[in-house]
């Protein structure tokens, strides 16, 4: 790259300054850059899935400053290889099931290459009337491959915009329903909204509604059962709601979720939003991992009642083939978006916004800046079409199909929740274990009948299976309790996962609770 | 691609599902993108830079659904050049001078494909320990080269995060100081909290206090005047701050900006932070253009003072060399983001997170899920150096004042603002048009001594100018309003433009201009 000439001058000396796009230079490092993330895919399962490193790692092996001089893409993509590869937790690996995976794609990648060269800011239509109009038609495509009400779609009076997650999803809609509220009932009762979510709703809500400005002392955790999947229960709610109501309260917004995170329970969205019709109230549903499985007949009944809710919203980073970040929302009233969301300083005004028959998404998100996300939705829905990404959905659900099988074949586990996609909950079965052990293996200071006592062992039992599994870097799952419950979470949905890594991780389960049973049979 | 079977049951027909990341497709197909960007780059100047596509193009020309069965990517590859490039507001064009540019550069291509490559979502340590710690240690190295107090980095108790856009910087402070404020004065106040902004504070501040609940009747606009220069003047806020105290309010927040958008003007950050000291409130300074620029000596005082803020933030994929999207946040006090930000589900509990020694950005930010930003800065500051990204800036800077020295060598033109950075505001002078003739081109019913008419009317000669410049697509230009003064604004910063392109924008201009002025001489 040429060595730099000390001048401090404010003059910069112009025979140095190679333009830093210069095309030909763009396409030798693109070109290694694209060898070296194959290079990675195809000996990624080499790596421990869940980084091993210590806090701290990176700064005692990085310099303590930025280098004064460059330094050729060669020497830093080593550093990548010996630096940033350890300290990754291997998303992509196909032996990945923890969490919900977040399933990349060729063509989900391409998309995102594309629109990082073009790197438009498509904060309006005029910036750029293809981002816009892209994101527009994308998402009606994607609304009709999920069977959503008319009035979701642009063709229906409604529309659907890309959010980067579901928390920007969450809060936007959240706000709009708080301004829709404080119009009727004023401002100054700001501090008297509530709003209505079941203590299986993401944390992502309960960080939207304090970015919003609800007391959460208004915000209601419904409490949810082991006998009704951990749904949440539409009597409940509107027993609640009853009750604020004759507090003097404003019950304004319900957070209904398809798939939760924990276990992927599923709510009843008919009856809750028939609930919140009766009180005036706006029904978001989240359905972050879930909503994409939606594409396939077999599946579209777990969001029977959609039509009545005002906003749908699921993560097409996720479960859809789409890279971070990609979160695709539906509004069957997007002008209580705009309404809260809008803002129009004179270096924004132009003929296209001032003719309204446009779409300006930057009046339908936080920020003002946006990527250009719709061409990775594009790239996907083009270059897979419906029938093959209904097909690898599936796949998926029947590769969780085949782990749960071999779950219930082996009597020292038990599954406890009934699988409605992907994911498995599961643990070492409190049969499996020999009471008397457990006592010793805690020092026995209990009474041998206290069952709080061996409750709380069969969860550190399956705590130690978890983190010895997750140590051997082989496979990497994660947690979740319900219900006082510690269950190991196998979610499959990682792109590259395919049945035969599915074995595999039930052989290097099994092997680690060999281990671990050992003292305790 | 194959063809598919047409089989609808659940089970999938595994013959069909090649993987959707195989890393030799992944490598042939990649390779493909890389030369078509390089290609587009390499002929960009053919295309007029201001996309001249009407209204729904789009629809025209794309199916009314997603296809059904795949399609091959050299398919998709030939609509996103029939269909969406022309669709494109060419953001990387060296002719594009419009609003603030949005800078790409290889080393920020790079860093954005790895990200997106690897595909972590970095939300807390455990998920990808590499991307948090990258994110630390690169936000230390940039405060470094921006000479931020040390209390704004790790180092010094402070901290940097890397959020998506400036109006996210702008709400996750003004929550945390919204919710400091109410710990004292009680929740029951939200509605006494007063915030406060310049009339040239970009409207992204705005955004962020109605989506954080801010009563709009409490958001103060103070005054700014062109006899300062558009700057927010101190005595001003300081008495503004006063009367609400008077009248029972909180003043809990400051906008200051270093770089406006409108024409760059720079709020007097030292007596503001002291104003806002003597009533314990929070200021962030918003250097979302300009602030890149500070790692120059000679640009730093711009930011003299910054040492009272309590937060600072710049949009690296403004005027940095990193695409869209990173903007760069630091705050002297974490804890106070981290507080009104954090959440701490069961199913993210983990042994680096409980011991402390780790940061978990999703407790940074809006979202719980987020990109891997730290790469493509990390790519930008090693790739280029120090020096190279100070002589890069200085020549963007060179360059605009070449253009302010070609305005002010033409006596039909006029530039109304001193140059601070890259961008200059001119217009054509009101001395270049004949009084009578404007009279006569608007039908004249004014008298002939009318001020606010010749004033509006020089207003619109400038609008027809830049209405017609942007017609042809030679160059793209985006204009401002201020003191009703309409103003063309030219802001150098594409990467690839260089010292040609400002004496052909400039040949363009006069060309234009002297059309539009045989009418009015």
């Amino acid at each position: 790259m040429g060595s730099l000439n000390l001048n401090h001058s404010l003059k910069p000396d112009s025979d140095n300054l190679e333009n830093l796009l210069d095309p030909e230079e763009f396409r030798r490092q693109g070109h290694m850059i694209i060898d070296f993330i194959a290079d990675y895919y195809k000996t990624i399962e080499k790596y421990p899935v869940l980084s091993q490193v210590e806090p701290g790692y990176l700064r005692k092996r990085l310099p303590k400053s930025a280098p004064y001089d460059p330094e050729p893409i060669e020497t830093i993509l080593h550093d990548v290889q010996d630096h940033i590869v350890p300290g990754l937790t291997h998303w992509q690996s196909p032996n990945y099931f923890a969490f919900f995976p977040s399933s990349g794609s060729i063509a989900g990648f391409l998309g995102e290459m594309l629109a990082t060269g073009f790197n438009v800011v498509g904060f309006n239509w005029m910036s750029s009337p293809a981002a816009s109009e892209l994101e527009s038609i994308v998402m009606d495509w994607l609304g009709e491959m999920l069977r959503l009400p008319e009035s979701f779609l642009f063709s229906g009076g409604g529309g659907g915009v890309l959010q980067g997650t579901t928390c920007e999803a969450m809060l936007c809609t959240l706000v709009a329903a708080r301004d829709q509220m404080l119009s009727k009932v004023g401002r100054e009762n700001i501090g008297n909204l509530v709003v209505y979510a079941s203590d299986q709703t993401h944390s992502a809500f309960k960080k939207a509604t304090q970015i919003a400005g609800i007391d959460q002392k208004n915000f209601r955790v419904i409490k949810t059962s082991r006998s009704t999947s951990f749904s949440l229960p539409p009597d409940l709610l509107r027993s609640t709601i009853c009750s604020d109501i004759k507090a003097g309260l404003f019950p304004t917004f319900v957070c209904a979720t398809m798939g939760t995170t924990s276990t992927t329970a599923v709510d009843p969205l008919g009856p809750i939003c028939q609930v919140a019709k009766d009180y005036g109230m706006w029904v978001h549903v989240d359905a972050a991992y879930a909503g994409s499985c939606c594409v396939c007949p077999e599946f579209r009944h777990f969001i029977d009642g959609v039509e009545g809710a005002n906003s749908f919203s699921f993560n097409a980073h996720k479960w859809f083939f789409t890279t971070l970040d990609c979160c695709c929302l539906w509004l069957k009233d997007p002008s209580a978006l705009i309404k809260s969301l809008s803002t129009n300083p004179e270096f924004l005004r132009n003929k296209a916004t001032d003719s309204k028959e446009v779409v300006d998404y930057k009046d339908w998100q936080i920020a003002l800046s946006r990527r250009f996300r719709a061409l990775k939705l594009w790239l996907v829905l083009r270059s897979y079409g419906v029938e093959k990404l209904r097909n690898m959905l599936k796949s998926h659900v029947e590769m969780a199909k085949t782990f749960e099988g071999l779950v219930a074949a082996d009597k020292r586990f038990e599954t406890v929740h009934p699988r409605n996609f992907a994911l498995v909950c599961f643990r070492i079965s409190p049969t499996a274990i020999d009471k008397n052990k457990l006592s010793q293996n805690r020092g026995a200071h209990f009474d041998d009948d206290d069952q709080d006592h061996d409750h709380e062992c069969i969860n550190d039992v399956n705590h130690k299976l978890l983190e010895s599994i997750n140590a051997s870097g082989s496979i990497y799952m994660t947690h979740t309790v319900v219900d006082g419950i510690f269950l190991l979470r196998f979610a499959v949905g990682a792109t590259l996962t395919e049945e035969s890594h599915i074995f595999m991780a039930w052989k290097v389960i099994k092997q680690h609770a060999e281990d671990i049973l050992k003292d305790y049979v």
